[in-house]
């Protein structure tokens, strides 16, 4: 297997958080060596810490190997120089690097007699299957769903109605509002929302809507949350669907049928299943219970999304549950699955949990009621 | 002038969001015309978002252009193959690209026919000259920021201090209890504060440290805030120190020392000036105070950091006061001030501020005050 090497931040790069275990928040040198030894350069600045705390076999002083690139190739070398410096003396000279790895410094060190090759796919394909640690992770991460969940309940059921308006302790309750002590609970348990959606009524039939202004009584309100788990890097990313005052008949068989289908392709999963075929569950049902999926005017209306995604670095990591290519679902893999409908006029619902995938099943990694209805 | 073309998200490029105004969070397509016009591709996803509210002159439809590609190149064509159909329809065959430009795509497009030229350095240099709505996106988050140093200010007030702790509403006061305040308080008013400082006695002296653990009393901390308006995606960016309790004179006369650095490096800031001239001025204000600089075994003492750098759509934007290399300060930079001296035993203070570069000196585009003594 040729080694890697990577020149990331893990702001940026979650392969490079992977390789080594440690966040650092400016670009650094990365490589691994033919046995699978790992090395890194770090500046005096990051040196300690990394030393101390980051996964890499061995981790050494940029400034001094600057010093050594100077002296090779003359007073101008730079971050280039240094990496063909520092790689040559440990006798590797060919490695595989990421597709979006930075093109200047590509073209710099295959100048300089490294053979580079681009993954052309995932660097780290490995990364799709999690361990039990992984999975725990993701656990946590979703428990901070769950906070935020009771968060929004809370407010729900205190919320008075009044007229088209919902009113929380004095102030019309909007979206933002919501979103805003959601997240703060997460934040308080060490967790890390971005993006969070909070969109009720036809905003949430537009999957990009984060969901903006007040929210209305007697309308599907869309909450999907996937914070970071600070001390891990791992997420969690739930979905449930709330409804404040009394919902007509056309919603509540919607929030059923949505449930129906998520709970048939739970039962669906386990290792070696095409993950087309676990989207074709979810499809069948709702075809079954009439509900059309159909490209209309204004958009795509019905289920017109994918089932589940991987999850774990990344809110979408490797791994997928779609109906666009085989693909068998992976012993160990950590999948969402998150079936939805979506109706200008009648609102949309998203039900969304998230499996570790077994020979023969799937392991809960979430855990939330799905009690919608908030009189 | 040979037009840009980039692929990134807004959230990894600042020079995507530069360019085209508007925050897209996965990776797209953005270059431009001879004439200076803008021309992005968008999915479905954002295309009318993009449309409404960003900064193109031409918004074109992803999937239609993929469909071009496909039936000039065949079916397999994709990113690359779309990229190329749509630049040749523009009669653009040579663009200049940024440095971290994806390698696999820099390749693809290289083979395809493009003539790509790395920029080797800034992409849009003259994203280093802000205008007066820049500025004033910049004010506004140093606003957000004199928010935070309030709440700070106000929690070391109402603190009592017991032993060698600080005790608040019943607990002991730490950097997390401080910083979440502190970020809380930033986002209710629309600001997205990231890896905020607040590090007392002697972990101030670690730049990097990002403050952990109890707070002391009688202790210098330091409080170094960076956040983003969401609405506009400029930063504010402010340092404020504080000690609560009573000073040592050793600390009263260092933080008196750092404000009197400051005050001198504005008043030698204009444009035209070299910033190792401004930066000289601090040094010198330290070294006439007799407070050396130098390494010791732990790591650096004194001050070792740059003056200042550029603010603006990133922390560290375009620009610089620091004594590596000559730069003559440009008229309309946006940039910070921020001397500071740090001694193990002793701690650390930092003063930071933020100015608008002038013909004839500078403007304030922070607005706080300097009382550091918290009885």
């Amino acid at each position: 297997m040729i080694p890697p090497l990577l020149y990331a931040s893990t702001h940026h790069s979650a392969d490079m958080l992977y390789f080594g275990r440690v966040e650092v928040h400016d670009p650094f040198l990365a490589f691994g060596l033919p046995g699978g030894r790992k090395v890194t350069l770090q500046s005096a600045l990051e040196f300690g810490r990394v030393k101390k705390t980051g996964g890499f076999d061995r981790v050494l002083p940029l400034e001094a190997w600057r010093t050594q690139a100077k002296a090779r190739y003359g007073p101008k070398a730079g971050l280039a120089e240094t990496i063909a410096t520092v790689t040559r003396a440990h006798g590797v000279r060919r490695f595989r690097v990421p597709d979006d790895f930075p093109a200047l410094l590509y073209v710099k060190l295959t100048k300089l007699g490294l053979k580079l090759d681009l993954a052309g796919g995932m660097l780290f394909p490995e990364r799709e299957i999690k361990s039990a640690a992984e999975a725990a992770a993701v656990r946590e991460g979703n428990r901070l769903c769950s906070v935020g969940f009771k968060v929004v309940e809370a407010m729900l059921r205190s919320a008075r109605i009044k007229g088209r308006t919902l009113m929380h302790r004095g102030q019309i309750l909007t979206s933002e509002r919501l979103r805003f002590a959601l997240e703060t609970a997460i934040r308080e348990q060490g967790g890390d929302p971005r993006d969070t959606i909070v969109a009720g009524g036809d905003q949430a039939c537009d999957p990009h809507e984060r969901g903006s202004g007040p929210l209305r009584p007697h309308e599907l309100i869309i909450v999907d949350v996937f914070p970071r788990v600070l001390r891990t890097g791992y997420h969690g990313d739930m979905t449930r669907t709330y409804l404040k005052g009394r919902p007509r008949e056309v919603q509540r068989r919607m929030v059923g049928t949505v449930r129906e289908a998520q709970k048939r392709a739970l039962r669906a999963i386990r290792a070696g299943v095409d993950g087309r075929e676990v989207h074709r569950v979810v499809t069948d049902c709702f075809e079954d219970a009439g509900y059309e999926t159909r490209q209309e005017k204004s958009g795509a209306v019905g289920f017109f999304h994918g089932t589940g995604h991987g999850l774990g670095l990344e809110v979408h990591d490797p791994g997928r549950i779609s109906p666009l290519v085989a693909t068998p679902l992976k012993k160990g893999a950590v999948l969402t699955v998150e079936p939805g409908l979506y109706y200008p006029g009648l609102g949309g619902c998203r039900w969304e949990d998230v499996v570790h995938v077994t020979a023969t099943g799937s392991t809960m990694l979430s855990r939330h009621p799905y009690q919608w209805e908030i009189r």
